[in-house]
């Protein structure tokens, strides 16, 4: 049963697969909905197939679906699409994440279950969208990190392309499908209707890329890769120190006048080029030049045993085993535990939207197996639990 | 005034500035809320400051603050304190994003008040969130890019530290606040209270490493940068071209088997070492040394001209003129128009959060200027308009 929270009594009918859809999914989980996948009869979710493995089990998996049920029906086939209609009943929310028109060809588009179940709320999260000449095509993540801009700007100049670490085309198509969703639901509490949700993963990289949107938009110049560095404040950026690599964010004169006196060089807080931040940012290469040669000379720990207590925010470049080391995020719960019969204790990432009145809990109910909630499931919707 | 949408009636009294408290009430005002932002008297939100600048008025700060109201209230004066507590009395959100405890001096406060005002949701998105030790220490997008992992596992191997391209720290808690934002406001409807939100930018960095951290705990081993290809999945990654480098995900065996075809290996199908997405992934540098040379020998638009009807997904590395050129992007209203005074037209992203029933319109209002709403907010209030 999930975890009390905003969306108790909320159940959600979780046709997605693989990020973008789980990962939404997870988040109204951890907030107290009832997210039930309704997967393939037999491998379920594609990313079960994705590693890393434990005792055979998909920790990708896992991660992102956590705290909910499984069912495995075939939608073609009628006795499962009898349960379906009858979850479907129950439900508040249909989210799929298929390619267009999957879902019209098995008679469950919008305009279908609108009619049939006028309060549901129908959630599509799709690479494209629902309309455009592009809808129909298929996508990943790394497309649409290349086709939405995100890669041209993120790297080194002049080097190779680069992704960005994370999948950001799935996750950030999975936080517009949740805002979505959560809007959606309360739309309905004030108009007593269910909407059709139309997220397209190429629109949400369009929607971050907004400031290299609008540079572009107003100077007609192509963004291109900064390597570690801001776009348009200074100084903002990577430096070499005598053991590694860190970064120091002065985002205005206040905090840039302090950086200057602890880098011993406080005559750069007179010198008219580096005025303001804009100013800065136009000199933004001999004001590097100025300070890089005194930065290298002590390790990162050193500078920032002056630079925390004077206010001026810094950090070294943290490894995933140094984050889930730091010292705000036990306190804040966002490394969580899930015990899982088959993978045993795994560490998962935690949910960070903590509201107040509502229990955020350090350990999470793992992620099923496939259909492994079907007779339960079955039970409380009165029909036949026995495998004819 | 607003555009209608789904949060038309819902006041926000918005006292963010910069990035991460301006992107989640964009979000809100694109779907219809009334935000009012309170700035500081004179110089107003930070990031007015930020370029490029067109006829002095700043891109950045348009991008994000469009559609949104201005009045200037010093909190420290009665006066204004008094015009402050009346916009509270009408409003059903406040969203800060100060240091942790600047609220409190003011006497604005979570505590204080929810004692006078039961019903307004408190939002407060700060660097490191309102508890732990790390709390009152300031932030930046870079502070937590490099903190809280992401910088650590974006870029070539070996090369040096890069930032995702966007400002992914910013953009990435702004995102959490708008789901606590609207989740409180869905929670209100059903409990009559409000809640207060506390999102943490660091937070929300671990959240977007759950991959990465998911991998780390299953097999203990530091996941590092990657440059152009996806972790677990193959091939899924950047391959240079004849004029160029693009990207080819193909995700599963249907497409893998196809992108053999057509690079013309379809012995590759039959080799036992790439049978499975698992096995493929443990032998990525062997395929990706069978296939590249083959890869090089045309350009990027012969490749996509045979895996686009084939549904393999692939795509060019698009630069943000590329993608605002897009075939999808116009019919998605992805890139809007804002008409403003001083700037002029300006292109900017559009709303990707598409929902049945309401317009999305192709322009939008404009960001204000400083104060620029006063009279009117007085007028409203029933509050003396005149400066005294």
């Amino acid at each position: 049963m999930p975890v009390p929270g905003p969306f108790s009594g909320v159940t959600v009918i979780d046709l997605t697969r693989v990020l973008a859809g789980p990962f939404s999914t997870m988040i109204l989980s951890d907030l107290g909905a009832r997210v039930i996948k309704v997967e393939t009869p037999g491998t379920g979710d594609d990313a079960r197939e994705y590693g890393p493995f434990v005792n055979g089990k998909s920790a990708y998996f896992v991660s992102v679906n956590r705290g909910k049920e499984s069912i495995a029906l075939n939608l073609k086939d009628d006795s499962d699409r009898t349960i379906f209609e009858k979850l479907l009943d129950t439900a508040d929310i249909i989210v799929e994440n298929y390619r267009p028109g999957t879902m019209e060809k098995l008679g469950y588009g919008w305009e279908d279950l609108h009619v049939k179940y006028p309060r549901l709320i129908y959630a599509a999260c799709s690479g494209f969208g629902h309309t455009g000449p592009h809808s129909k095509r298929p996508a990943y993540d790394m497309v649409v990190q290349a086709m939405g801009g995100i890669m041209s700007i993120t790297g080194q100049p002049g080097g190779e392309p680069t992704r960005v670490g994370m999948s950001i085309g799935d996750i950030g198509a999975g936080l517009y499908t949740t805002i979505g969703m959560v809007t959606a639901l309360y739309d309905r509490e004030r108009t007593g209707e269910g909407r059709k949700l139309d997220i397209g993963m190429l629109d949400c990289q369009i929607a971050f890329c907004e400031n290299a949107i609008a540079r572009y938009g107003a100077t007609g110049e192509i963004p291109g890769p900064l390597g570690g560095r801001h776009p348009s404040i200074t100084p903002f950026q990577v430096f070499k120190t005598l053991d590694g690599h860190m970064i120091i964010a002065a985002g205005n004169n206040a905090m840039f006048h302090r950086f200057c006196d602890i880098v011993g060089r406080p005559d750069l807080k007179d010198d008219p080029r580096y005025e303001s931040n804009r100013s800065r940012t136009e000199h933004q290469s001999a004001l590097e030049l100025e300070v890089e040669g005194i930065l290298a000379t002590r390790a990162t720990a050193d500078w920032l045993s002056e630079l925390d207590p004077a206010g001026i925010p810094a950090s070294g470049i943290n490894n995933v085993e140094a984050v889930m080391a730091h010292p705000q995020v036990g306190p804040r719960k966002m490394v969580i535990e899930v015990n899982d019969p088959k993978v045993g204790k795994l560490k998962v990432a935690g949910n960070p939207v903590k509201l107040s009145g509502y229990d955020d809990p350090i350990e999470r109910p793992t992620a099923p197996d496939v259909d492994q909630d079907r007779a339960r499931i079955l039970a409380e919707l009165n029909l036949p639990t026995a495998a004819e």
